[in-house]
């Protein structure tokens, strides 16, 4: 794509069908569940297996800001976000649906970019892509994916299945998304104010990464079949871990103690965090887009779940679904509150 | 909801989750097929048979004018043009996810008209609600459904398998929509420029129906089946006769036949037509929404097919893939092109 950086094809020159043809031609599917792909009014899927269907949509100056976001960074998540809630079911993405409305200030190189990024997430994480629509829009970039992927049902795992003194498991760290957000927002406001303020992003790529390029626990779903640990509850943390952990209560009926100095958080995070004044456990309690995972297991489970990388025990669920609370080092507790993340999903 | 037309909450005093418990929840499941609706990370299917899945994307402005599309209706419309494409692969629709960004113009109020609908079109179609996505847009409101049916496998018709000598069906009648839009932006237009001018829309209740209130050909998929009829290749018109025949034609490899005179045409088509210097064929070629079924089947079939009320015979498939064409009263024929229609799918 390289050399096309600077070529801006109106999409006229090629209309709806000719577009269609050329970003979805260079899509191949991979998996047997998919019968028929794209080019019929429906895809054609099927599986011996349960199926589990999601779906998110994205839309600009919302969920994201193309000023500081690569279009194909944005093509990339925006199927990350969706496989990530098929894999807190406990189950594999098969296939994706991609929809795009597009308002005429992008040009056909530009939806080349964005589909590359789908792309590559569909081949990283194995799913086909199927259908889909591509329409004009009178402002802006909307992208609304829809995910399905299939597992057995005897291990398919809801958000309601928490019990009393399960232990409570986050993957990878937290916060660091919201971080990168929030040093994004500042470098652009900064050139904003001074046109030739170059961005002063270096120390900081993690966190950058974790909010353009997040990844899907799949290593995680594997990790776990590996060990036999069926999860009694899990959720993937888009919302931040607060909500979340609200989510599994409210849906088990069930109360949540977590201890902060158990919350996984990165260095960058941390450090980013101190700059803006704020306390690194909020930014992993409220920050949201981490896309790990939250899940709950039985304590039988203890030894198995701390042996694989990535996973971090950091409460347990009680009985009294009034009592969740976040325990600091000194034994104070903190009622949690679903704060929450106000971007969509 | 009629009771409420005057109220308007905004849509920030319930929040995104107590939103989508309020819209999703009178909808209750109705099929088997369907595990867990709305309320996970994913919802839960399963089937025995295959699964076909079709996805469209409506933008403001760009697929409907709030001006004079009723919220219920357009909720109504976004769902049938989805369970369109399906029942044009012969297969029933089962599920549907549907995913909204919507701008701080609209209340919860809209929202819920939004969705009765929704509701009404599931209710009518025995379709689930199983998830969607709601969230916020800097301008305008955006709807996002992806449908899934199911089918048997050697049932399932797909765009490809037109045959020499098939022949080519169509269902209703044709461009009833297109000139119902025709005549709202009349109205509309006229309105704009003389405050009290009061639309004009008597006599025409069926071609504003045809447009605002569209139906899907369950009816004739079902009938099919009765006649133990199994089109060779099948397809919905949405973008106009001329633009789906052309699909069949290069999916399947073959060219067609079609006679003007055979075209079904409704009466006020016609006479809304003759009001715009249209010829009512041109409206049935090429316009759009009509969300009618295109199917070809072998002329074995001829008997049982025509018997089929609402059914038209209108032309035949032809081996010589070059020769797409109308055939006028008079014997002349006219190269068929794809027109089509700018609204997406």
């Amino acid at each position: 794509m390289s050399d096309n950086k600077n070529k801006r094809t109106p999409i006229s020159e090629l209309g709806e069908f000719g577009l269609i043809d050329r970003i979805t031609g260079n899509f191949s599917t991979k998996n047997n569940e998919t019968i028929l792909g794209v080019g019929d009014d429906a895809a054609i899927i099927g599986s011996d297996s349960k199926m589990v269907v999601t779906t998110d949509i994205l839309t600009e100056g919302i969920h994201f800001d193309l000023v500081y976001t690569p279009l194909k960074h944005l093509g990339y998540k925006s199927v990350i976000v969706n496989l990530s809630d098929v894999y807190a079911m406990n189950a594999t993405p098969k296939q994706i649906t991609v929809s795009i409305a597009i308002s005429s200030r992008f040009a056909i190189e530009d939806v080349e970019e964005l589909y590359s990024g789908i792309k590559m997430a569909c081949d990283l994480y194995n799913v086909d892509l199927i259908g889909g629509d591509t329409t004009s829009s009178l402002t802006g970039l909307t992208i609304s994916v829809t995910a399905i992927g299939t597992a057995n049902e005897d291990k398919i795992v809801k958000r309601s299945g928490a019990q009393k003194n399960n232990l409570i498991c986050v993957t990878g760290d937290l916060g660091g998304a919201y971080m990168g957000l929030q040093l994004l927002e500042r470098e652009k406001s900064l050139h904003d104010q001074q046109y030739n303020q170059q961005p002063e992003l270096e120390g900081y790529e993690y966190i950058l990464e974790r909010q353009l390029k997040p990844e899907a626990r799949k290593d995680i779903i594997e990790e776990l079949a590996k060990a036999e640990i069926t999860p009694t509850s899990m959720i993937d943390i888009s919302d931040g871990l607060s909500s979340e952990l609200m989510h599994i209560c409210k849906n088990s009926g069930t109360g949540c103690h977590i201890y902060m100095e158990k919350i996984p958080v990165n260095d960058q995070t941390s450090d980013m965090a101190k700059e803006f004044n704020i306390d690194p456990t909020v930014a992993a309690l409220n920050g949201g887009e981490d896309y790990e995972l939250l899940f709950t297991v039985d304590i039988k489970d203890y030894d198995k779940v701390v042996n694989i990388p990535g996973v971090t025990v950091i409460g347990h669920v009680c009985e009294n679904k009034d009592e969740k609370v976040l325990v600091t080092p000194d034994d104070t507790t903190i009622e949690l509150k679903a704060q929450g993340w106000n971007h969509g999903n």
